[in-house]
């Protein structure tokens, strides 16, 4: 098949755009800002799904269902919420269309079914949840309550791309309460580190650890973790955040609890969320121009073997031989496809398969047979060896692990060397232009400051990182002292 | 603890009512018609999913996602389903709230911000789904494409029941395409076959397959494949409903194919569906005046173990004891939960499990301990004995097995016994009206005599049953001929 995909040198971002379609991630919809995720995509987003849901579980929460409309009148109840999210979304203001008596067959909005207050299709769901906590919780026994929806959102976003930005998009969204403020700050980092942990374990990759700043923050947090990726082009991207709320959303939706001594206090409350922009960091870390480069934990299809002949008793034979080692390589569990496809040539599925990203193709001919081989290639290198048939499953096990980690490497070692100390505004501009990462600055900690050097350099502040240092310095930009480098890159 | 659940023959309705709230099912909203489903009902609906999961991907489905919102034009391309469904919808007029003036701190719509074209809240996703088969589908080898998706779905009902009939619900819709008429027909009838092996070996529900009358046909389908189940009231519930759709969709949404020949064909369409609305069919299938009654496959806590105790020693002992239950337990597979908390009485827990209809209950005292044995109690018969603690996992397991098969067989029984055939109208009215169930009757075929005997007794055609044998009679209400008989009944 022919691939005619732009190289990440030439347009990077247009080689993006080319490849979540082509490989069949996702398209665009016909409605504006929504994307069709495309069945080879949504299996990829599955397996997502089930190492988080079964990390939330093993962390003791459990999931619920709340509804997808918030009254306007709930959604102002969080002032500092309302305002950072109500003001591009989704409205419903009426409840029935009718038949439109000047176009036969038309149809038009109905004027008398307004509804006598608007619903806002939930752009996240604090509200919500925290306006029925009211009714969950009443003492300390009550409590904590860790709960996580599965879900999709909308954010009236007006330059969208592919799982990168979109208006609606699917996510997971835990909201927990908690009786004391030390239990909620714990809860917050510990499902930070779970995203790391997911991040990085799972999907092969790096993630700085950080708080982010006062400007950054989530509308009504107190405190907002995240995990910040690093893209092949040097721009940052958020791949998730944990939120702690303080008291806010108990006060605002009058949450109380008895504590032991039957005292009413407010409760303390969490928020932590990814979604399926996850899905554009996996495709920006790993793949390269000749497609998709999937980590073996979560490509659909782990191994795909390809047969090789040119007679109907060739490929009888072969497929006899490969009945067997598909047999074994599931015993193992891994996810085998056999391409037996009579439609297309062999040089057109190799292109497919590396197109698709699946991290080891077998290929199997008359002489492999002959010589009791198979030809192994993996994905990640584009290498091929031939392999002896005895304990190929086993080799093929030891193998999907070794490409995990080696694109976790891959990734962390380019990573590591963008990261970039910086001491001066001019080595901080010429290091944004020329190589991009992860600029590590002092920064005097103002919010003025910080927008001046986004304003000039479109380069915002990912994070202050949790493991940085104390250290005495002045800030890059206004000579200002400051005790502690941040993070700054441009980002997606 | 104090259940205070009316019974069913005090009022059936407000014995499904306050159960689904008391056993933390799902409760009402804030928002008009919207449920909560609470985790404990989330995690059967959980089991759900995750079964009839398996059941898609097994006859070679794959799970995709699709917008939210249908735009006002693409809804109306297929003019029978929008005038089907458009009527009560949620639309989306405008993107943006903003700072009311006259009201410091309130939001109102943004006048400016209203929408070139409105969006509908999906009520079903034909529309937005056949717009994008347009784009995946040009020859023959593109087909079939057999799509599921899990989403929620929104229908603006003005009476609505927790799971039975709420505004917003969740479901999965499949979408499938195909080449022929034959393919398209069989992909309808599997599907329906798959809901019905779901509902009675899953579910223990047992249900009559059969096809609707064109009155219940779905809005745009040339046939509706139906299963319904029969409540304890004697009232039908619709469980799920599979659709041959004909070529109606490719045609609204010209999606054509060529085939082997190289000829342009519309292609044939099926969709069906199942939603949290089995939940309510669960609850009114199984349940008692105790509470809950839930079929081991569905049960999140499968086995409940309770000390009985004084001292702490006893629990300690106790405890000792039931960590190697649950381990032998946990290793057949079988769910567990140990009750050791201490704010609560024996006594209140085995109520507690019983209104939340765990299958089997283990309560473990000093005596028992004495004897070697452990008082094992049914949740469905209410009945209890004394078993030997050596093999008593294994009992337990079969246990489990047996209660599924007893709570099938009861609620077959009971269906059995509530099919009643009728040859006269007056027969007719007296069974509905004395006795419930399915009424067999003949009936003339005309949507007229249909809709006459709703107007007259409520009770509509549930369907045209598809083991139903051919025989000559004559309609139940106009006495016109009639060749086989069908199933009337009130309905949820």
């Amino acid at each position: 098949m022919s691939k005619n995909l732009t190289t990440r040198s030439e347009d990077y971002s247009k080689w993006y755009n080319e490849l979540v379609v082509k490989a069949d991630l996702a398209e665009n919809s016909g409605v504006r800002g929504c994307m069709v995720i495309k069945p080879y995509g949504y299996a990829i987003w599955e397996k997502m799904q089930a190492e988080l849901d079964r990390m939330f579980k093993e962390t003791g929460h459990q999931n619920a269902y709340f509804p997808l409309f918030v009254p306007k009148s709930m959604f102002e109840a969080e002032e500092k919420n309302a305002e950072g999210f109500a003001k591009e979304c989704a409205v419903v203001t009426h409840y029935r269309l009718k038949n439109d008596p000047d176009r036969p067959g038309k149809l038009m909005v109905d004027p008398n079914a307004k509804l006598e207050e608007e619903l806002i299709v939930r752009p996240t769901s604090e509200a919500i949840i925290w306006s029925t906590y009211k009714g969950w919780v009443q003492s300390y026994r009550d409590l904590p309550l860790l709960i996580n929806q599965w879900a999709n959102v909308v954010r009236w976003e007006m330059r969208t791309r592919l799982f990168l930005r979109t208006a609606e998009f699917l996510w997971q969204e835990g909201h927990t309460a908690h009786a004391t403020r030390k239990e909620a700050i714990e809860e917050s980092e510990k499902m930070m580190n779970v995203y790391a942990d997911f991040a990085q374990n799972f999907m092969a990759i790096p993630v700085v650890k950080g708080l982010k700043t006062e400007t950054e923050r989530f509308a009504g947090a107190e405190e907002t973790y995240c995990i910040e990726a690093l893209m092949q082009d040097g721009k940052a991207l958020q791949a998730g955040t944990s939120h702690f709320l303080g008291q806010n959303f108990a006060e605002a939706f009058d949450v109380k609890f008895a504590n032991a001594e039957g005292k009413q206090e407010y409760v303390w409350g969490t928020s932590w969320g990814v979604s399926t922009r996850l899905m554009g960091a996996l495709v920006m870390t790993h793949s390269d121009d000749q497609g998709l480069v999937l980590p073996p934990n979560l490509a659909p299809i782990q191994v795909v073997v390809v047969p090789i002949y040119k007679t109907d008793e060739q490929l009888a034979q072969i497929t006899a031989e490969v009945d067997k080692l598909i047999a074994d390589l599931r015993k193992l569990g891994i996810s085998v496809k056999f391409d037996d496809r009579t439609t297309q040539k062999p040089g057109f599925k190799f292109a497919e398969w590396e197109l698709k990203g699946v991290p080891v193709r077998i290929a199997v001919g008359p002489k492999d047979i002959e010589n009791g081989t198979y030809e192994v290639a993996r994905r990640d290198t584009l290498t091929k060896e031939s392999k002896p048939k005895e304990g190929i499953a086993e080799f093929i096990s030891g193998l999907l692990e070794q490409i995990q980690s080696d694109l976790f490497n891959k990734a962390f070692n380019y990573r590591e060397t963008h990261i970039t100390e910086v001491n001066s505004f001019d080595e901080f501009t010429a290091v944004l232009e020329n190589k991009g990462g992860f600029v590590s600055a002092h920064w005097d900690g103002t919010a003025a400051t910080e927008e001046r050097i986004k304003e000039l350099t479109k380069a915002t502040i990912r994070c202050i990182p949790l493991d940085g240092v104390e250290e005495a310095g002045s800030c890059v930009f206004t000579g200002n002292p400051s005790t502690k480098r941040v993070f700054f890159a441009k980002a997606y």
